[in-house]
């Protein structure tokens, strides 16, 4: 009944706007994709050439980890389950529609107009995971100092990293404060794990969306799945050991076996070797697994930093393995090793134009493009910079944000009525007849 | 432990019937289509000529839809969560194993037999879902005057429309009269709304799998996420806005968010462009719950019509929609926006045989068969004739299919025991003992 | 509190022994296939050359399949959700890792070194359901002689029916002995019946992706999909027709619905005729259902034989149906049916070296290999033989496993703490405060 978190005039007002800004924008700017054009197809002729078959199955899996994963997994809270998937479905699909406008702007924009077709659509879902993190956490002062290394840095996987990383740490805010409504139920706890495990078993399809097709995309998907699987029993076994009794914690089950698909991010579709992928996830896990139990409540306590989405110590620190393991994995890439390819993959790394190498190379590799002749070092440096005006970029978006969502436009809640699907739902009549015992 | 709802009889002897039947007409006339047949195949040279790889994939992603999507959406009731679920499995499957015999006959049938491909099996789960909508809606008086400008017109789009409102119109039956077990409960709300989520994340599935292949299906693809995006933030907004307190209803989320992928569907592979798509969703979204607050209501009252689907108001508007947009796009296709792919997406506009024109469009597309040289204007009227017809033939099917479940061949409840599961299953032993106060 | 149960000791230290002994094998032996190898690929040349792309899309649905449908169906008794999703999600993730590097060394080693792709994955995916129904099953001593006809025979598609019937043999386990906790709730049934939907959804996947490409795997998704659909409905009339009230009971729809998928399975690409499919779904079903319902109790009354998984019956039967099926299929393939590709799909009946048919045939297909020159009877006594051999292998298999488990490795529960997750798992505090009462 708080007068101050009906949507009843905010929520519809807001997306009127948003709507009337969205039709004008798509009516100025947005056509289709050569590839979805009828125009530059003669369709039946060959469908394979048409891009949609490399990118839809993928486009498709991150939809279920986006829609059903994220959903069932922040349906935690026994009192918060209908918060959990619905506003998770409500901010997905908006941040996905205005990703891609403004991604459209920068990345497929030709002659002034927004080239649309399935890849669009991806790369938003990829951003749309960003904002649903934002609007999740509400930790956006911290958000800009936590991130050591990710980002939209320009190369797919770095971006694909960050992503990974930054909705992995959506789930469980507020795990250091006590709320006397924080609870999990039996079947909250159960439909979280089924999160977790659309989750598991998409990550593959995460990770290497986004690299070059072909032995790339093939190394992204095996060391995704290498590292998720020894993050998994790795999560387990610190579950067990660290609990008095010997006994599983759910919510280690839930998201700190995930850390292995961050942890292998930066450098998922390089030729790191298989035993370095499940290297990457015993160690992620391992650090995903302390931040969450010692870091997060001595920042707390010592630095003043409420740290309710774990980020710092969850995100941060398998973020920071994520990117030196990047690094390494740039700095050690040889022709002996990748190949021709190697120019392709790093694509700077290609001799400059009129080096007769270039030409040579053209020979192995018709369609590559002539580079800037780096070494591996450089590269590695250029990506260190990368690195550093990410984090630059995050710290102002973060502030940006986070200034945005000071002006009140959202319906906060009182700090009595959180993690309550009452104030946002007409409820259901069992809602509150089942009684529970508070916890401790 | 009513006698006359007792599925012991009834069921087995239908279901040996059916399998009886279906024996000797698989025997007699169902062989594997050429791209399954060995005989026609050396298999291992080019696996990706084989029709399977184009088709199973979208088959896959419809399965998901029809089984799990609609199964968890149909489990919304406290009291009826096993017959939602595990009726719709029945039924979904009986009424695919018989639409690839009917459909087969019809458009499989190549010298008196009907050639069984992953492609029979797509086009059978999509007229399951019409099966399974009238045996759950049964509201088949009102059915066929509902369906103004959709069903089996011919071209696959409309087909595939009329199934994605036929679909669309299966849950939430009986609205407007008050039941004390019509409730639902917080879980069953979570498994509904998990439902719609699935039915969201594969709807471009759905919509792009009986298209042509190449830019059509990419368009689809592009079309269905835009509509389905649109529509669910305006869901949102509508849903807040109409509620007293400004709070979000459960039954919107879970039902009018959908309404875009309907109202794309007519014209779901055609260049409208995504601002149409986009404007489309809303559209659809806004008439479908305009629908459902205030045109049953209105006439469950003064028309007497009993229509507890709301399939009139839901989907009747929905569909008139997107029948208008796709005659509107069909009137406007030019070969300037089209090139000359146009004459293979509307066949019937291709020049007929002889025209020099034909073999000019032929240099450009091989494969490309004369035509009747129809205009836009005229592909248009041919298109409204499809839709009476289409009309006509619904009527004549629903009045029949009303007259087969008035014979009592099914075991109907009484009224005071419908949405109950324990009429129809072994209950577990906690399924009464949660008390639940009654609604209002 | 049990401290035999505590899993604080044993859990950790298996993991870190075995995350040992893995990063030091997956060191020294394991590569990456020449497919995901930047060095032996140009990799944007041709992205559909690369073999990731025609396993990958079968191995996300079978992945689907063990760590969600599993995972649901698993979850059936009411005290035991925890342990039936994050059990399965542990034994699978470790076993799935065990089999990379043991199928590795024979399956895929090049030159001593284990060459590592998509479908090394897919392949440990496999041997990872026989695993974790061991473990689940400690029904070892029985396993080996309930295995009339399956096994790791060598040709593809026993392994896969093996498999088949092996995970789905992994529910229910102590049905036929009675215990307080062995409830279930309607919560945890309606997640048990999501986990077959999963299941029966993507079946067609799992039953396909080991076969060669092409024709074959199309047929095999046609059986599979045809099995299973008549195995569907004959599980709804024999659970109505043999309840004393007529109504259906949640475990055969649970169960003996997938039936047909592994009655299908030793015969799933050949050239069986859809009809064959639909009877094989119906006979399989049958069986399955009659073993369970009768000869479990039999056996466990007069053979003293506990079989607590009903594999005997369910699955026994069901796998020698599916078995003589096979061995039917291969005495009466010919060439008339198949074409030349039969010599591809039973390569020992390839004429042998030297024999002008080879040559002939070699211009049908380019490729083909010389075989053993071997008749479809001699083709078939072979299997049978291969059969035999399997069950011994089995029985040896099953007679170790059974020692290790019963080393008291395992952290096993006394009597009266089974199905209790109270045991292995820090609880939400609603998980006893709902009543229930004890069954009959």
């Amino acid at each position: 009944m708080n007068r101050s978190t009906s949507l009843r005039v905010r929520l519809p007002v807001f997306v009127l706007v948003l709507e009337v800004v969205i039709i004008a924008l798509y009516a100025a700017f947005v056509t289709y994709d050569d590839n979805a054009n009828a125009k530059f197809q003669t369709n039946e002729t060959n469908p394979m050439e048409n891009s949609v078959y490399r990118d839809y199955p993928y486009f498709a899996d991150v939809q279920v980890m986006i829609f059903i994963g994220f959903g069932c997994l922040l349906a935690f809270f026994r009192f918060y389950g209908f918060s959990g998937m619905v506003f998770n479905f409500l901010t997905a699909t908006f941040s996905i529609q205005w990703a891609i406008v403004i991604q459209g702007f920068f990345q497929f924009n030709y002659g002034g107009k927004i080239h649309l077709g399935v890849i669009n659509l991806l790369y938003a879902e990829f951003a749309c995971a960003v904002v649903t993190y934002l609007f999740w956490s509400r930790a956006w002062e911290d958000e800009s100092r936590s991130a050591p290394g990710h980002g939209f840095a320009g190369d797919p996987y770095l971006f694909c990293d960050r992503v990974g990383w930054v909705t992995f740490v959506l789930y469980r805010p507020s795990l250091n404060k006590g709320h006397a409504k924080e609870i999990t139920s039996y079947s909250s706890d159960i439909l979280s794990v089924m999160g977790t495990l659309f989750l598991w078993v998409f990550w593959p399809s995460f990770n290497s969306a986004l690299t070059i097709k072909g032995d790339d995309q093939h190394r992204a998907i095996l060391h995704t799945f290498i590292g998720l699987s020894s993050s998994t029993i790795t999560a387990f076994a610190l579950s067990a050991v660290f609990n008095k009794r010997g006994k599983l914690t759910m919510a280690d089950v839930q998201n700190v076996t995930l850390a292995g698909g961050v942890t292998v991010g930066a450098s998922v579709d390089m030729m790191i070797s298989p035993v370095a992928a499940y290297a990457l996830g015993v160690m992620g896990c391992t650090a995903c697994f302390f931040g969450y139990k010692y870091l997060t409540p001595f920042m707390a306590q010592h630095l003043r930093i409420q740290d309710q989405c774990g980020i710092h110590n969850l995100h941060g620190l398998t973020g920071l393995i994520s990117s030196i393991a990047g690094i390494c994995a740039i700095i050690l890439a040889t022709e002996e090793t990748y190949g021709p390819s190697m120019y392709q993959i790093f694509s700077h790394r290609a001799p400059p134009e009129g080096d007769p190498k270039l030409l040579e190379l053209q020979k192995l590799i018709p369609g590559l493009k002539p580079g800037l002749g780096r070494t591996g070092q450089e590269q590695a440096l250029y990506q260190v910079a990368a690195i550093f005006s990410t984090i630059a970029a995050a710290s102002v978006g973060g502030l940006l944000t986070g200034f945005v969502m000071k002006l009140s436009f959202m319906a906060s809640p009182s700090d009595e009525d959180c993690f309550d699907d009452e104030l946002f739902f007409d409820m259901p009549d069992d809602f509150n007849s089942v009684e529970f015992k508070m916890p401790m």
